[in-house]
């Protein structure tokens, strides 16, 4: 886009993320399949689960101690307590074959199941043996104390993990609980990785002067692998037309979306738009965005595939992957709920010394964080954004806000962690 | 331990742990191997991995522009631009065959290699086309200006990433950026995970009355690959002091850590003490944790092997292996470094109701996590702490810490993030 006066004008990150998400419903996804929960561990649920069952199935107590009718403790003090008759005691995972009449009370453990006329366990510190047939209740239980009640963990016909959720350790042993033992989970979307560029060589291969390795699709490997994609190398091309297109069309084909990397000069990415525009509707969405670094980044969809041009810079490659294109992997991987989640990646911290900022333009600069008196720092990384190893040293990048010429030594300001 | 008066006295978190990782200088660990680093994300590594070379192997632009001596600029103004000769135009990926002459520039595109005689690169923006041989350059470029130096992003034999490091997927770029295309790491480390107790079964059979399922071996399988080691399911044993020990004595002679979960009552925490205690020095380090919930926690060495004996209620599991397991893992995974870590787990939110707790220990309460004006806030999930579905409902769990009887509504919270 240009202005008035004919300046290139750049799209701000939030208006393109906009564009991009507004496509969000229509893109494709991967098909369900049925796994083992032992195997679906991070993956996404596809359908709600409902307990098949009450949770638990019987009246369970939660101490050690003895089943009772809390109405013969009441009152029960240490001077003058409740003294009541040991009728049995529950083994554990036994059903008890009897019914407690007034003024007993049986043995039970952590997890037993209560027995017919009690209501409650009283905790074994709360008690005083008289003799085998009997014990002091020094103090009174209220009815429910230390039991946890048919169905109250789950109700038979309960949604206990929607659709959309990301299945976490928890998540399984609950299922587990419930006697699931297999989950309906969506497989992971396969990414294509396109490495491109005439300059650009494998890391095994010797470089010549003014060649450099293949460095984002290693990156962009781990990236896709951490956001719960699949990656899948296609290959180092040369900035040819008709090359580039043809494994553009077959990762198109073969893959939930396309990720394009190397050359970072303005032919080569004006060669990417010009291939993502030829291939379909509605290509190109955004081409060049108001971010440092970043800002070469294309954006595109293809028939309902996302498709992206990376910059060529490799901490250009981190920044734009975390805020364009992993949003649009979690939606196409299924993940559909509001869970908090931005603390997870994102925390604050005082910067540790002034940075300033071009105006009109989001900035994310590489940090390690220290703590500093029981207060979080992030110190800045000098050296130019193109090198590769300044985010190898990083523990996070601090963000500068669009709207800010700069921050101020020991503001907040927010830290993306690199995990 | 007891106290004068004969009461149980808990050891605190903080004392446990320390007494935990006293040991871990000699615990066993697993070996190395050395892989491709596209199979090696998420590993760390086992040697410090030197630059072989330096990076970049030539003075790189990092902009479309011209190559030139900045003297050649200096003073350059919109009204009394330089006039510069064009020599040539610098291929992408070939070694520039002439030396710049005062007076002389040569077109160059990002990525590309300096000529002798340039020392920075002016931006296509800042130049003005003549004719066919020459641009006027309408701003000066200081030495250096817009050009990585060889070797600025790495120096030949310096230590880009140390031992003990968890390779990201910027690592992995910045080692094929270098041409290392394997790396040193550490094999995962194998857990053993053993299920006790007399009522529980597992989840795929029907419960009887008493009886409650295996949910705690399936949580703990998801805690372990999420902290990066590999669970090794030995199955579900009844409470009988040799079957338990048999088993134990496998899983010591075959795994680096050995977890044992399943019955809480006292009887089945004894057992697994003894046995702990049988099996070799030092044995149990600590039995009973002021910690709610997860009171019942047992930990121990056998040489060099950590023990641990899991308290039975699901979301004590989850949280005494947050505490105690995940670090002494980390350790024996090789982990290496005081990389800042606490806040890609843990984030401070304001409390969103008073919560009363015990004197004299730590507790932790599920919480659902929310923004309010921009503020974060943790609100607590009621339900008693031996549900399953708690933690389901859960984001993270906030920590009222030892020393304190609760919190006060709006009060900040440190809360630890379920992943």
């Amino acid at each position: 886009m240009r202005d008035m006066l004919g300046r290139e004008e750049l799209i701000t990150v939030e208006k393109a993320l906009e564009i991009l998400l507004s496509y969000a419903p229509l893109l494709k996804r991967p098909d369900e399949i049925l796994l083992p929960i032992n195997d679906s561990y991070g993956l996404i649920t596809s359908r709600d689960i409902n307990s098949p069952e009450n949770l638990p199935s019987f009246n369970r107590s939660t101490v050690d101690g003895f089943a009772v009718n809390s109405a013969d403790t009441f009152g029960a003090t240490e001077s003058f307590p409740a003294y009541l008759n040991i009728k049995a005691e529950i083994l554990m995972g036994e059903e008890p074959q009897f019914k407690l009449e007034k003024g007993e009370i049986a043995k039970i453990a952590t997890g037993g199941m209560l027995p017919e006329g009690a209501d409650s366990v009283v905790m074994l510190e709360h008690t005083q043996r008289v003799d085998e047939k009997m014990i002091e209740v020094l103090k009174p239980v209220s009815p429910g104390e230390n039991v946890i009640q048919i169905g109250e963990d789950a109700m038979k016909g309960e949604c206990i993990i929607r659709s959309g959720h990301r299945l976490r350790p928890q998540d399984a042993g609950a299922l587990a609980g419930l006697g699931i033992t297999d989950a309906w989970v969506y497989k992971k979307p396969l990414v294509s990785v396109i490495s491109t560029g005439d300059e650009i060589v494998p890391p095994d291969k010797p470089v010549r002067p003014g060649q450099v390795r293949d460095i984002n699709s290693y990156t962009l490997t781990g990236l896709i692998l951490n956001a719960g994609g699949i990656p899948v190398k296609k290959g180092l091309f040369i900035d040819k037309y008709e090359i580039i297109k043809d494994v553009v069309e077959d990762s198109l084909r073969n893959s939930y979306m396309v990720l394009i990397t190397g050359g970072s000069s303005v032919g080569t990415k004006d060669l990417t738009a010009k291939i993502i525009n030829d291939m379909g509707k509605p290509g190109v969405l955004f081409h060049g965005v108001s971010l440092k670094p970043g800002k070469p980044m294309i954006g595109g969809v293809v028939d309902n595939i996302p498709i992206f041009g990376l910059p060529g810079h490799p901490a250009a490659v981190n920044v734009c992957f975390e805020i364009f294109i992993r949003p649009v992997l979690e939606i196409q991987s299924g993940v559909n709920e509001k869970r908090f989640d931005r603390g997870k990646r994102t925390i604050q911290a005082r910067i540790a010394r002034n940075i300033s900022s071009g105006p009109g333009r989001e900035e994310h600069i590489g940090v390690t964080l220290e703590e500093r008196n029981g207060e979080l720092w992030a110190v800045p990384l000098l050296g130019k954004s193109g090198l590769i190893t300044t985010l190898t040293k990083a523990d996070g990048t601090a963000v500068i806000p669009l709207r800010k010429l700069g921050v101020q030594e020991g503001e907040i300001v927010e830290v993306r962690l690199l995990t």
